[in-house]
């Protein structure tokens, strides 16, 4: 899909270099697949399905005992999971186009808005979905953590959060272009995938009023590296 | 207290240049002193009692909306919060001594690390804390966030978070002189602010079966940085 947006021979190819463990239905995989797009990195990449657990399945937990996805795996063998470390591998081994900031103080605030789209809204966004589905209903939190029972009031919990992320956000999108500043970096890519996630998933979509959140969630989902 | 482990003379004196918002008692602002004093670096510091609610006082929103500790404001007005954010910041403009990573793969290992610190072990121990502590009952979550009832079946879950936490590190503490490998780092730093919260706050010591979680935490707390 990437030959109709991305200049072929541009393309920073690491099939045989470093393997990608995702789901193309959750959002941190999907992180990392724009993160990776933006930078036009294209890797070896393997589906697990984790509804049916394919992530705490023997095989996998030898890779990574934590159970959890994304996890990139290097031709030396060495294994980095969470998805901001894996794109600190990515932005520090092909540092163009800069999507973690630039000087010191970009990079620091860069950083404090992608936690904050992290902490006060994917973090609903997971807890509003992870506690409704009746899928997880033992599995209330991801990863190797064995059985542990869903709690219905994180559920209107999460969807509050959500609520006061839109919100938040939308007075933040009135003076700003992007997320963090005027260019297009992480935060973005976590903002969009925890929207995209809360709209579908958890049933939370951008509210009518949040017209800045629109403008901003319109231009970034016309990229190619979200396209592709 | 500096004066008695560092030589005066290679303090890197920030007093006029940053001011550093935070609270002794807490966690989060605890990480940030620490990581400082690695670095020897000294600012201004002005405390917020979060109990009483100074943390979320309309002069103290009109700096940090988010109503967040820490959090640092630099000479020109800049704001950063996020603990990560804001040792990003001294990491990038006081590189020595190094405290997340050296080269691409271990800055990316040293991340994942921190980070499976904040989420297996910090989240647990917040969620243990904040749901169990009468004067949190209507601040379920932290910061500008209104009111939000607290959820008793948090506590339990946090406090089995925890105990998954210590069991997983004491496994990789068999083979690891630090968290993140050979070298003290960020990632430490988070693990023993965690660990110290979780047995005071939060009532979860470390059992006595992970010999190798007490004897890297007997260690780490003798450094200067952490009894300064």
């Amino acid at each position: 899909m990437l030959a109709h947006h991305f200049d072929e021979t541009k393309l920073n190819r690491l099939e045989n270099r470093v393997k990608l463990y995702g789901n193309n239905m959750a959002p941190n995989p999907r992180r990392v697949h724009i993160f990776m797009a933006e930078k036009g990195i294209t890797c070896e990449n393997v589906q697990l399905d984790i509804v049916k657990g394919e992530n705490l399945s023997d095989e996998f937990l030898a890779i990574n005992p934590r159970g959890m996805l994304p996890t990139l795996v290097l031709d030396d063998g060495t294994v980095i999971d969470e998805t901001v470390a894996i794109c600190r591998y990515f932005e520090e081994t092909q540092p163009e186009p800069a999507l973690m900031g630039t000087d010191p103080v970009n990079k620091a605030l860069v950083e404090s808005k992608q936690r904050h789209m992290e902490w006060d809204g994917l973090l609903g966004a997971m807890e509003a979905f992870r506690n409704a589905f009746p899928g997880f209903a033992s599995r209330g939190l991801g990863g190797n953590v064995g059985t542990v029972e869903a709690i219905p009031a994180l559920v209107e919990r999460g969807k509050e959060t959500l609520r006061r992320f839109y919100e938040r956000l939308d007075g933040q999108l009135a003076a700003s272009k992007f997320i963090a500043g005027d260019d297009f970096t992480i935060a973005d890519i976590t903002a969009l995938c925890t929207i995209d996630f809360a709209a579908g998933a958890a049933r939370v979509p951008i509210p009518e009023e949040c017209a800045n959140v629109s403008r901003w969630h319109t231009e970034v989902s016309a990229r190619p590296s979200i396209q592709g």
